[in-house]
């Protein structure tokens, strides 16, 4: 164990500038250890939100913090703005292209990337929407696929380029459809007079029998009606059985014309991770003791979607709360480590789960209690904007956020150069 | 001349949606006329802050509006996402890679484009200065060069990275000078504290003897001295004989090293206009009759940049009041023709110039005054506040200027991906 020959100001590698990187990160400063932060980007991503950037209704720098903005005065943490390219625990080092950092703790937090499960196509031609620099492309492809249609002549060309289907019915899936659908029968509808409505259609596929699996039934109940009503066309049962540059298939038979498929369904953890030989289990993610300590790496830990584990039974989502809580966690039990004690197991605060739907429409079940309509959507709106980093994007947010509400009007929606 | 043959409808093309088209359009809305406006982009830039985005002091958002949220419920225009691959004055069409667009009145409103005037490399490696794309990519350049700074070992490859040389004195290479130095000495040196200050530099080369060639002794010697004392060091009778990726040489010997040469100066018409045989006079602009039309073409009107127009002995300069004016006299002198009449010759009505040099200064030449410091630098903003299209536009452009004002806090300044 790391313990055994502890240096003075042991060096703590962080991968990750997530939710989970960036509070353990922060839960380290100050304490005697030497930080290094590492993340391919400089900026930090609020990705609950990251599917309004896609419709339209946020702007990328709306949902960003700059990493080193949130780091100032800490003066044990550095960042590098570097992709790992690999991490070896023999030596107890992480390599970017110019550099190598040896470390003493090492807290994985890359997070997460999405998988295909093999279907035919879909790498190549599904859009993901996992990250930044994904979400711009959905929305240049989304403005673009109506800036052609509004020049072609041919109406089944027309019917192809206005179908958008996204595939997965989760809470990225369901979250989106209902952005998009707004996004189209209230500004587009209003920039693109000259197009037909009725040739523009929203598809969600969901391959089981429900949207939103895991929340109950009432809820789940209330999010396909909610979503049907404002125009999304919701197939359940369907299963994906490859992706065109021109259609979708399902195993039914079925091929729907579209130019824009949307994955979001399926996550596996980053592939950094695969090289170093660390134990992986399912969704190729980490294998962690409840202390968050990588099996048989007790200098190691993984937090966040990165890491798998499981409480009573069931593993923890790939979500927000989790990374932030692991986070935390490893990190105090890495000052614990330092200080000469043990690790203690991690406990994962349930906050609950919301999904909002569209305008005045989300679902909310939290601590056993379930809300639809409007009060989930005030509480949806409020705990978002309460959880986004600086006060410059609570307010920007705030401001599209009013705007489109009380003027029906989106964000800048340009499909940037 | 095209009167002759009118048509009850007569199919007007405007080609390009920056300040000469767009108003040119709006002046022929609710007008007898078909009007099809092109752009390659889907939005309009208020390109006199565009240097504000390089600077990581706005965000592309803010100064961009979308050209169909202009046009609403104005039925007689059209607008088109395209590159105008072709103008054929013979057969009076103009080309897309999809379409053909007839016309009988064509305003040509494409602007210019950089010209480098055959200094070696430059048009390789120097980053011009005048598209949204080409702000963000500076952007990314100059926050990716202290990323890879903080990075690096060796002090002089750091010094090189730190160096950035802007090549130009006139309005864009001050201002952008004058906003590069104050996100240097503001949010970049609290971003990296490991950073030595003395190892970064902003460099201004002017080929002649003078910044800002055409205004006032008394201004011209204010920005100099104001430059400078916000760390710009400013090279007059500095002219450019080669550019690498690795520094920049001057024509007297001297070779700076650096890895950022931002091109402000030289620019010259839209090559479109070229291979379309029409009269081309100097920088690659199009010879225009007072009544600007293009020489030997009646019914085609060059307004903006791309119009070489001479008032008293002097070229128009190449700004967005020229363009406005000529945009809206082009529009009104169309219609003149439909009613039969004939076009009135175009008189420039002059509002004054005004450059910013950063917190609580700038230079504003009006009717013949001259002011300075504070009261120029605060008409500066009211005016640039004013003439923004868009009122959450003013609203987030403010409240990004007040926060730098008060808190010496830049935007997001995240590296695009």
């Amino acid at each position: 164990m790391a313990g055994n020959h502890m240096p003075v100001r042991p060096r703590t590698v962080v991968i990750g500038a997530g939710f989970g990187g960036l509070w353990a990160t922060r839960a380290l400063a100050g304490a005697p250890v030497d930080v290094q932060l590492l993340d391919r980007n400089n900026f930090h991503v609020f990705l609950p939100l990251l599917y309004q950037v896609a419709a339209a209704e946020l702007e990328p720098e709306d949902i960003v913090y700059p990493v080193r903005g949130i780091l100032r005065g800490i003066p044990n943490v550095s960042f590098g703005m570097a992709d790992v390219t690999g991490v070896d625990p023999a030596s107890r080092t992480v390599k970017t292209a110019d550099r190598v950092y040896p470390y003493d703790f090492l807290i994985l937090a890359a997070g997460s990337t999405s998988t295909f499960f093999d279907v035919p196509g879909a790498a190549t031609y599904a859009l993901p929407l996992k990250t930044m620099e994904q979400a711009i492309a959905l929305r240049n492809r989304i403005l673009g696929c109506f800036e052609r249609a509004a020049q072609e002549d041919d109406s089944q060309m027309r019917r192809r380029l206005l179908t958008f289907v996204i595939v997965g019915g989760g809470a990225t899936g369901v979250e989106f459809a209902g952005a998009l659908a707004e996004l189209i029968r209230g500004p587009l509808a209003k920039d693109f007079p000259a197009l037909d409505c009725t040739e523009v259609r929203v598809e969600l596929l969901e391959a089981q029998g429900s949207l939103l699996p895991g929340l109950p039934e009432r809820l789940r109940a209330y999010a396909l009606s909610r979503l049907r009503r404002i125009g999304v066309f919701v197939r359940l049962n369907a299963k994906v059985s490859e992706v065109t540059s021109r259609e979708v298939r399902l195993e039914e038979g079925l091929a729907i014309p579209t130019e824009t498929t949307i994955w979001t369904t399926g996550v596996r953890g980053e592939s950094i991770v695969r090289s170093a030989g660390l134990p992986i289990v399912r969704g190729e993610r980490l294998a962690v003791l409840p202390t968050l300590q990588v099996v048989g790496h007790p200098e190691v830990y993984a937090v966040g979607d990165i890491a798998y584990m499981e409480e009573i039974g069931r593993p923890l989502p790939m979500m927000a709360p989790v990374a932030v809580q692991q986070g935390t966690a490893a990190a105090r039990n890495i000052l614990r480590c330092i200080g000469g004690g043990e690790p203690l197991p991690f406990r994962y605060r349930d906050p609950g789960v919301m999904v909002i739907l569209g305008r005045n429409a989300a679902v909310a079940h939290i601590g056993g209690y379930s809300f639809t309509g409007f009060p989930a959507w005030a509480l949806w709106l409020i705990v978002h904007i309460y959880k986004l980093i600086g006060s410059r994007n609570r307010l920007v947010v705030l401001i599209n956020w009013a705007w489109d509400y009380f003027f029906y009007e989106r964000a800048q929606r340009l499909i940037l150069p």
